[in-house]
């Protein structure tokens, strides 16, 4: 039997171009001679719609959608997901097309309600498993999570099956692979069937689905993966026998591949061309700008550069250099004078009180309002350069330097900012100068100001974010750890009272097991004292 | 049998401060000849606390807190809300505390996962129902949702309970209190029995809890009600006879003593004191301020007014009139010539193009500028002054007029806002000039501006915004019940298409049953076509 896998990469809500994109492939399955055509989790009308599954009018259009698939499944058998309706509940449910109908409908029994998902907020769980005859084949196919729970192993065992399929809707984060490697290839060895993995492509606000669809052979090797990050169309036959492949990961490569696919779709599934970034002739817009002129290309990338007082010649150079480098069109906006401007407006109300924040706050606001003017005149996307080590720490300024539509670096640490930047440089050449990624990071909002001074040296900043934001330990695990019980009182403290400009940032790709976003839900009022 | 219903104030995650006020009230109790005190849902750690609870030490320290309130359980029976864990599982529990001991923990059967609520996040469900026996009286109690189900209700018919508690954290919206009264009072007569109901004041985040405890005979009559708003202690005797009392519902009083305790309780309990907001001389800033001023008191208030070359005379005066109404402190900034000199910036850029939104924006930012550099220099929390029907349909500008730590009329529809404003008239006297008032509302952002131009009259868009927001209805089921086509099109797509401005909106108290915010979870990037 020769089966398909279409790793597609569909818009949540677009039925019709979704739909037409189911189509074609299933044509091009049958042009294959394939037998089955397999689709992910609500490839219909894309994942997560969220409160749309709200609308009883959102649920209906996917059915008739299903209907117009149905009658392309002829000569061919489909398997695709859509949302079920049963009197008053709905159900992530997948579909066997065949003979332009539909042969059975299975519902997805394990609801993830954690992390980023909500399903049992909006479905219903199905509590039947699906046992399929082929021409005397056995088959069974399921949803997800269904297949990371051992009570849906264990009632398939001693059936006898050919194959079982999994269509799933999984988001990528660094080290979800290997996760979903070992429960894939458990379940083939259990079974001792082949298990076939279809997995969801692009990328949804948050979150990117990785693809890399996957076929184990009843030893629970790895027989056929494709691609990863991208929309792909594999084949298998259950008649041959395969060579074993390698699981393609690789840290940073993912990481930049995650960034580029989570940023290419929100710009092109928003509606826009263009986006414009300020460029510090930091590290950080120096990345950004680099990834955004890779995946997008460089005439879809425009740099406004905005030094004032504290700007130092070392990055104001850097900022030029970058821009020349990666031969994206750029602006120099000098905020010095309007900053002056300011001064004087507000020096009646705030007299002799000492320069603080509040000074620091104004120039990231300026500069906030410049790149937002530049955006609503031309209708560009503002992208956000802030990382997650600043923030965690608030060391960031609202309406500053954290406007934007979409926050690239929102979820990558410093430590792994800098691990990029080298990374571009290794893979396509010089973009950013040596310059930007030796120099100390400053916000350069005062004279000789340091990030590190502020917060602790990143490499440490990072592990403690990582224990208390990712991994959820207390203070006092942490310190028990090794760290300094200072850096780490610090540290936390900042994280903790911060929760209320993260309410207010932009959104961005997840890339951790834990971004800030629907994955972390913190009250802003919140009195724990760690 | 005395019973007192302690209707308490938490903060979330104090548990020093909660099981102080806790044991304080058992004392009060006690003084008061009571055999058994009740509090509301997870009134130990406060509701919700959302991610906390994934934390094993916040668990671990509820615990602990809890073994505290036991020690003061003699001579009186205590019930009271806590985080339960058996092996891996947390519960969403209560505790019958009594000489000094646990005599039992019960574990809410119910578990709502819909709306603002997310609690299959992190509990397990239980699956007994309670029945206590005290000197041959018989009781039950259970959690909140679990008196909504049938299920619960019909497995305690036949037991002959002399009373039935249902302990609470049920947040406000207009109309949620008739609900509670009609399933409560069914109860009480389909058990034949007291059903007394304790239920959470205080405001957290976007949450307001009511109060309004309530006492409901066998007839299902009520007979105790608790105060609305605010934390209260009332006592009940199973022995006695009640009267029937009225319940107090007023929708413009209640929204008005919502937004009151929402502000109140987000500045206290994150340790602000003053407040500042932009006056502009319209009607929300002006309704802002006035509630600002009755709740915190006019010294915690500050006024910005911001006028501009477009600030008309009128406006000017108004915003000058109302501060001193309130008598609260104001600095009068001028946007003017900081405007010009962006404009001089820009102009290089930007050219001969005609002026549009991007002008517009730059005077709103600049004014966002200034209240945060206020902010900033004073440490006071700048409140927004957005109303629900702007926010609805993207009618202000990020990083502009929807700048603030905390946005008090983002769930208000502006048919509402002239309502309360009129409330706050009638019953506080004068403070919003009755210009205010009468002119028609304009951003003053370009000359001759209304918004009604822009959107559509404002009966009518409050009017849409609640059928397709709160209700889901689709454009075609609006349009059918006899609204103009055209204008329920243009409402709809700008809903839809401002979702990226919600998502970066400051907090702001929830009023209707469906308020932007955890309650409505939309994709941004969302292809479907209403």
């Amino acid at each position: 039997m020769k089966i398909a896998l279409a790793q597609i990469n569909p818009t949540v809500g677009d039925f019709e171009k979704n739909s037409e994109k189911i189509v074609s492939y299933i044509k091009k399955a049958k042009k294959e001679q394939c037998e089955l055509v397999i689709f992910p989790e609500l490839a219909l009308c894309g994942y997560p719609p969220q409160d749309l599954l709200l609308k009883p009018h959102f649920i209906q259009r996917n059915l008739q959608y299903l209907k117009k698939i149905q009658l392309n499944a002829k000569g061919i058998k489909v398997i695709v997901g859509f949302v079920d309706k049963r009197g008053g509940n709905i159900y992530n449910a997948l579909a066997l097309l065949q003979n332009k109908k539909i042969a059975d409908i299975y519902h997805k029994n394990f609801l993830p309600n954690y992390g980023v998902f909500d399903e049992k907020r909006y479905f219903s769980e199905g509590s039947q498993v699906s046992i399929y005859d082929y021409a005397g084949e056995l088959f069974s196919a399921n949803i997800c999570e269904d297949i990371w729970h051992k009570r849906n192993i264990s009632v398939l065992k001693g059936k006898n099956l050919s194959f079982l399929v999994n269509i799933s809707a999984s988001p990528f984060y660094l080290g979800k692979l290997n996760l979903r490697r070992a429960v894939l290839s458990k379940a083939a060895k259990e079974l001792k069937t082949t298990v076939i993995y279809c997995n969801l492509a692009g990328g949804q606000d948050e979150l990117v689905f990785d693809g890399t669809s996957m076929v184990f052979n009843p030893q629970g090797k790895l027989i056929k993966v494709g691609r990863r990050f991208e929309e792909d169309f594999i084949t298998f036959d259950t008649e041959k026998r395969y060579s074993v492949k390698k699981l393609p990961i690789n840290k940073i490569k993912d990481t930049f591949s995650a960034l580029c696919l989570g940023l290419k779709d929100y710009v092109r599934k928003n509606g826009f061309e263009k986006v414009v970034l300020g460029i510090s002739g930091g590290i950080d817009s120096s990345l950004v700008a680099s990834i955004a002129a890779i995946c997008l290309g460089k005439n879809n990338v425009l740099g406004v550069i905005m030094p004032s007082e504290f700007t130092s010649q070392g990055t104001y150079r850097d900022a030029l250099k970058l821009c020349a480098n990666l031969k994206i069109k750029h602006y120099v906006v000098s905020i010095k004078n309007i900053y002056q401007d300011y001064l004087e407006l507000l020096h009646p109300f705030f007299k002799r009180l000492p320069f603080d924040k509040t000074e620091e706050n104004l120039q990231a606001r300026i500069r906030g309002n410049v790149l937002m003017a530049f955006s609503n005149k031309f209708g560009w996307l503002v992208l956000n350069t802030g990382n997650k080590s600043e923030v965690s720490c608030g060391y960031c300024t609202l309406y500053g330097d954290m406007v934007g539509g979409f926050g690239l670096l929102k979820d990558v640490p410093k430590t792994l900012v800098y691990k990029l930047a080298r990374y571009i440089k290794r893979v396509y050449g010089h973009p950013i100068p040596a310059s930007v990624i030796k120099r100390p990071p400053s916000a350069e909002l005062r004279p000789n100001q340091k990030d590190e001074d502020a917060l602790a040296p990143y490499a440490l900043l990072d592990k403690i974010i990582n224990l208390y934001v990712e991994n959820d330990l207390s203070k006092e695990e942490i310190i028990r750890l090794g760290y300094d019980k200072k850096t780490v009182g610090k540290i936390i403290k900042l994280i903790d009272k911060n929760e209320y400009k993260r309410r207010q940032a932009p959104p961005g790709v997840k890339i951790t097991p834990k971004a800030f976003g629907k994955d972390r839900r913190m009250p802003i009022t919140n009195s724990f004292k760690e």
